[in-house]
């Protein structure tokens, strides 16, 4: 499925759980091609997998390198995370700008990776010499805190959010729809006869620009046609009541 | 320095551990206000404060509250994250998105906060009702698995990723303001006391079913100040209309 998404190449992970942790974050985001290079614990790595759960597979497919010019050599174009200044110079992208680039390269038929490094020092200036680019996520400057997983899991949301087709917004909507025009209308008739037989709208000489009002809140308001149909059954409860009428043996 | 960011709201969080990495992934981000809901293990949490390191004064600083109603009492504008749909009639937003609002909401002078649930079950119906949408992290159908702090992470991320570099939004208000939390709970406390007089509540066992889908009504519905109060008044009026008392020689 994620054939033309980066490639994740962890660099002498530590911790097995670390591992796990980022095959998990990836996976959440739908990407599935990881390389370990020279994981200190030795592969495969129970812990790991352990701890990836149902990302499990990711492990299991994971290709494995001794040293980091192995893991990218043949990929096009390699982006490292790091979280410091390296003195070297090099293209610095936030992670919104690299997994644009990332795009527009796969688009065009080219092999991306991205190098994340072990968990304390990060990656090593060899390491980074390697990369085209340095990815940097614009954190707090005074508390400059991701884990490697966080790093991974923030990389594989920006490649998602930019790649997926997703709707900006949408709305669960429960056995109902929105009220079209028709039936707002006639929720305002229904509420503005209640409250005229009510005694609402008053002083006199305000009616017409109470009625306005309301008008404006019934059209303004998203309401759905079970909105809409609630408002109808309080409004007719509350002429009930008044009529001194009782529901409880009537069909609800 | 984030005087003007959302209040992140911790809702029943269980293990301290998971505070305290909320903590951490907030920080990151430069988000400092965070709100506790009811926290398993009493307040303050020992162990929250040792995962949190760097981030501890986020905990020092925590609001703690007995309900998540009391917690968005303030707030004009609420999101609930969820993983999963819960048959509540709401608009469902991903984290791009909800934050775009929040800028828009929050340069217009709005309170603006983010319900984050327990570990396990996530947020209770009856408090995403009380939001005015929900967040909905699009990860892979196949895989949800992010947890309470990578929740944080990405929303805090969206947050600062967005208010780098993009001019903030304005809604037109005329003579008003949205309604806040308490405004809106109020509103609904109202109309539950009221159509219980009249008996709206039939039969009785639908009775609690047909609070919620109210109190969801209320939560989702953009109602201004000016809506929650026309709205009072015909509750009033009803009451009048039912007592049989005639308002026209009272002050309006």
């Amino acid at each position: 499925m994620s054939s033309d998404a980066p490639v994740m190449v962890l660099v002498a992970p530590q911790m097995g759980e670390n591992i796990g942790a980022a095959a998990r974050a990836m996976w959440n985001f739908g990407l599935d091609r990881m390389r370990v290079v020279a994981p200190r614990d030795g592969w495969p790595n129970e812990r790991a997998v352990a701890l990836a759960s149902g990302a499990g597979r990711l492990l299991d497919d994971a290709q494995l390198y001794d040293g980091a010019g192995e893991a990218v050599a043949d990929l096009d174009y390699v982006f490292a995370t790091t979280a410091r200044q390296r003195g070297l110079t090099k293209p610095i992208v936030s992670p919104e700008r690299a997994m644009e680039q990332a795009r527009a390269l796969i688009a065009s038929g080219q092999k991306v990776g991205i190098l994340f490094g072990a968990e304390r020092a990060g990656l090593e200036n060899v390491d980074i010499a390697r990369a085209n680019a340095i990815i940097s996520v614009p954190v707090n400057p005074e508390f400059p805190s991701l884990n490697l997983a966080q790093c991974v899991l923030l990389t594989s949301y920006e490649w998602q959010r930019q790649t997926a087709d997703i709707e900006p917004e949408t709305m669960e909507m429960v056995k109902t729809r929105f009220a079209n025009g028709l039936e707002r209308e006639k929720l305002g008739d229904h509420f503005e006869q209640r409250l005229q037989e009510a005694g609402f709208f008053y002083p006199v000489d305000k009616g017409p620009h109470m009625k306005q009002s309301l008008r404006n809140m019934w059209g303004r308001l998203p309401l759905t046609l079970a909105d809409v149909q609630i408002m109808h059954g309080m409004l007719r409860q509350f002429a009930r009541w008044k009529e001194g009428s009782n529901r409880t043996d009537e069909p609800k």
